[in-house]
């Protein structure tokens, strides 16, 4: 992290706690050598694990499944200059145990566009950093855009 | 992209469009062979090109001068489940012409914290993809969050 950029470390709880309060984050992965990122609706395990819900015909499913992945959410007041991040980095592996499956359905609330081949993707909390961006000052110390 | 997941393909001027509206955004990158992502202010240049300020002595710099990076900007309403994303990929290369320096550091706001390693970062606009999702429906057709 850089030392002078205004940013202050968060721990894996307060991570934890910061990426439930919103409703959408960003997947990282790589598309044929290429960063890619796709903005999607999650959900968050009580072990940190974030939860997709995709189709298995996705362009997704077939991009991440068995990689490792970055997970991003964040908040940003543009008034205040303040906000948060956190990173939730591991292995993304596709739900196949039926009786997993069949509980991530029913806790989950129901789908806006139910699909016949809705499956549930997990990216596991190998890695969870999070960096809190105090008011008053901009991120990397800059405010570019008017 | 997914044919499936409710969302509609942007045209590069409008996906520059509604990016100049947003005043954070993301940078994508590889760290150790892992994805990286962080948050930043930026502006963006008639051509598409992404600019970031940044310490020339930051992580950011070193991990991204010379690197194919994404940069990521989005705005999603939770309420209405409508928003959009755009992704200006590109290779990332340090402004070291001092007249362009010296013109970025004129047509920028002044620095909230004034560093004297002050640095520019230019994303080229080499492809530039967007996405929009209609209200109504949520990403990837889920809202697994409450």
């Amino acid at each position: 992290m850089d030392p002078n950029d205004g940013f202050r470390e968060l721990g894996r709880q307060e991570c934890l706690r910061l990426m439930a309060q919103v409703p959408v984050g960003r997947i990282l992965f790589t598309r044929r050598a290429l960063p890619a990122v796709r903005p999607v609706t999650f959900g968050l395990a009580a072990d940190g694990s974030v939860l997709l819900r995709t189709s298995v015909t996705s362009e997704l499913v077939s991009a991440i499944a068995g990689a490792v992945v970055a997970f991003e959410a964040d908040a940003f007041d543009a008034r205040t200059r303040a906000g948060w991040s956190v990173v939730i980095t591991g292995t993304a592996t596709l739900v196949t145990d039926p009786a997993e499956h069949t509980r991530l359905l029913r806790e989950g609330p129901p789908s806006w566009v139910p699909a016949p081949d809705e499956v549930f993707v997990r990216v596991a909390p190998e890695l969870v950093t999070g960096r809190e961006l105090a008011g008053g000052r901009t991120l990397h110390g800059v405010e570019l855009t008017s």
